[in-house]
């Protein structure tokens, strides 16, 4: 390998400098190109593939649990937005504003979307009568815009792309569970698809999203032990239906309120692809997500027979992979260097000497092992090695995590393990926010996670105050 | 049919007035509604599950022809927007603009994209080095916003859905060969796809579009005889490059400026589904964009085997097409209505005297053609009805404009046809704006829709000034 490397810049090392290993891949894996709007990026043409492959996938999990896309408008005006006390104090500091349109000032401003709740209100407003309209399902694809000041490719950026799911259900029960169903359909999505492991569990009412009675939250781990907000699912209860006047009438032939839900994820998740899985030489991407998946190579590929074998053997891999075939002019070695970097889980080679022995080279991106296979074997082969590849992925990052998670029953114990080992600390809460202020500030930046599904009880009292403890919270800090 | 009509709350009639017909079924379908905010619509399940239908088959034509998705910003700094002078002046009169960001007044406003070219040539400037770098094939699918003062859903609205490409070339040669591609493409879509015959060719001077050296232009004609802009590609030649400094190094190890095209279509055609091929019933939809392909209604459905016999038919239909069983407590005459008026091309009945002589009863929406088909028969018998369907909808479509493309070799007789023959015109013309607006004026609106590619000579003079002709002309109305 120390071959192809001199070939290609090389990026920062991940343990050296991880914020900057970060935007070395973010650029030259030509995921992105910073543009010349503040904080909004330009998606290019290979990082936009691995978003339409996540969406392809997550469309697909919300389509089978009966959902349905719709498209809202991108503004909304100031009076809607206030409608609901809470949500406005969370989102008007970040809102881009529209205060002039076709050349004359607008008599009301307009916020440019950076979430739907007030459009999808206003609308379930007028569409909601009885009971038999409910449920209501809806899903949004769209991009939503929130002014932020510092700002990084994925992880935080001005505009940004997502799915906003908003529903609306005749019970509290319905709400409840369609809350907790989607966020199973995230982490099983984060398992299933990109390989990563996180942490689920619900949000405490510090952390919870603006106008939200409860919320719930996936918190992957980086491999440099800082957290990622994954995806969020939050149940409103009635508070939205009694702002926007949304009512129906029961079987019981009263009126009601309905109950609400919504939840997202985001092209942050491209962030945390790059953050859990990939290495000094770029990107690393899970099978089912990368654009291409068998990166196939011709090794001197001028003589006789090895371009034909090898358009053979793309053909035959095709049939169950994004395959590649490159033939250009650069050096097999250039070429090995930059499917690394374009994290393709798997490179066949083939040159002379492989087509009379009737078999190819076959690499894996995420361990470098290199196997001999035999081309009749060739696309079961590379089919098993997926999912190896899929698993074993998934079994380090849950290894960094497991290996990156502590335990604290001591206020110096949170602060020590805080400052010197970088990654989530479970602890106990008494349930005050006053606790949760008290430990960021101590540690730097420290916040709660989440309230697990399945809380340990690691002693009695409140890591903090000392109080009895009501939970116990994974803590960490975050992107 | 007259049953089932009484069930459900009629629509106008076409005829009696085309554009409360046109809301009315937009309304009624449940294609979109109408939002609290000025000139936007909230696109409905069923008007979006079209819009899904449309972008997959497009997508992947444009696939097919090399291209690749990206995503811009949706803001442009008012600078960078200014950069091309006659693009500026085309769009800075129906632009939005952002004037305000996280509660600071901008120093620079940013308008919310009405089109992405200059986003584009700021990227592209910076990715485009030498000639190994081009073409450039990209693709956008994303929202624009154009100020209008008089809206109708997908017809006109201050934000639609489309896709935008834009491309970059290393000759004028190349860059006109694309443009022309991507012409045939939207033709072959609107034939192939939309069952729509439209007439393509080339926009005069004053019809192009901003910026551009020359536009081209697919013009369906409405039921009514009106014009739809259905779908336009343009050639920039090297204007914008020259505006924003993008060169490449050729083989000739000399700079270049690189050629530009963009072409683009919206959600306006779902507004041509609606008026070309729709009825007093409803929406007539296309069976390869219908979402819902096959309504299957079980008819007395409370009957031993009824419901077990239509879900053995669901299942072997669902292999081949987009299935709805509706088993709902609705009367079969309602589901009639229902599916009708949402245009789902086959509707198949089943209830117990069909299953006594195994077989059951297909309708086709566009005609109401009525067949009795066995069981045995019913998937392939279904598979040619979808094909025979969207023949005929083509031909029924080709037969309207046909009927209504008049000639005119005289001024008398153009205007006389203009205003008693609502219908595209074809007539011959000098190539001076001037008559083009002359013509509108005393016409009320007919403009010229396009230089068709096979002119045909019909006089040797202009049917506007009596100078010699340069061209044929198709002429219309437009909305």
């Amino acid at each position: 390998m120390a071959n192809n490397k001199k070939m290609v810049e090389a990026i920062t090392s991940r343990d050296e400098d991880f914020a900057k290993w970060y935007t070395d891949i973010v650029k030259k894996a030509e995921l992105v190109d910073y543009s010349g709007v503040k904080g909004c990026m330009v998606i290019r043409p290979y990082g936009y593939a691995i978003w339409e492959n996540i969406q392809a996938d997550l469309d697909r999990r919300f389509k089978e649990t009966g959902h349905e896309n719709v498209y809202m408008p991108m503004f909304i005006p100031e009076s809607l937005l206030q409608k609901e006390k809470d949500h406005v104090e969370g989102f008007a500091p970040e809102c881009a504003w529209v205060t002039v349109g076709g050349q004359e000032k607008l008599q009301e401003r307009l916020c440019v979307r950076p979430t739907s709740e007030t459009l999808f209100c206003e609308h379930y407003k007028k569409i909601i009568n009885t009971y038999r309209d409910l449920p209501k399902l809806y899903n949004q694809w769209c991009s939503v815009v929130r002014w932020e000041k510092t700002t990084r490719p994925f992880l935080r950026t001005s505009e940004f792309l997502w799915q906003e799911g908003h529903t609306m259900h005749e019970t509290e029960e319905e709400a409840r569970e369609e809350t907790l169903r989607m966020l199973h359909v995230y982490s099983d999505f984060y398992k299933e698809t990109l390989a990563i492991p996180a942490v689920i569990g619900r949000k405490t009412e510090k952390e919870k999203f603006a106008g939200a009675e409860e919320t719930y939250t996936i918190e992957p781990m980086m491999h440099n032990g800082v957290a990622l907000q994954g995806g969020t699912s939050h149940y409103f209860g009635d508070g939205f239906a009694k702002s926007f006047g949304i009512t129906y009438t029961g079987k019981d032939n009263k009126l009601h309120y309905p109950h609400q839900t919504s939840w997202g994820v985001s092209t942050r998740m491209i962030g945390a692809l790059i953050m859990v899985h990939s290495d000094d030489d770029g990107l690393v991407l899970p099978p089912k997500i990368s654009p291409i998946q068998v990166a196939l190579i011709p090794v001197a590929q001028h003589k006789e027979g090895v371009l034909e074998k090898a358009e053979e053997l793309r053909k035959a891999l095709a049939e169950k992979f994004r395959v590649k075939l490159d033939s250009s002019d650069h050096a097999p070695g250039w070429k090995f260097a930059e499917y690394e970097m374009k994290g393709v889980p798997v490179r066949v080679e083939i040159g002379p000497k492989d087509i009379e022995k009737n078999q190819c080279v076959v690499v894996r991106r995420d361990t470098r092992e290199k196997a001999f296979v035999s081309i009749d074997e060739l696309v079961p082969f590379v089919e098993n090695l997926m999912a190896t590849i899929h698993n074993d992925m998934y079994d380090r990052a849950l290894k960094n995590t497991q290996e990156k998670t502590f335990t604290a029953t001591t206020f110096d114990e949170f602060v020590d393990t805080a400052k010197n080992k970088p990654g989530f600390i479970k602890a106990m809460w008494c349930g005050d926010t006053a606790c949760e202020e008290k430990i960021k500030e101590v540690t730097g930046g420290v916040k709660s996670r989440c309230i697990p599904f399945n809380e340990e009880h690691l002693s009695d009292v409140c890591v903090c105050c000392g109080k009895p403890a009501k939970h116990m919270v994974f803590w960490g800090k975050q992107y």
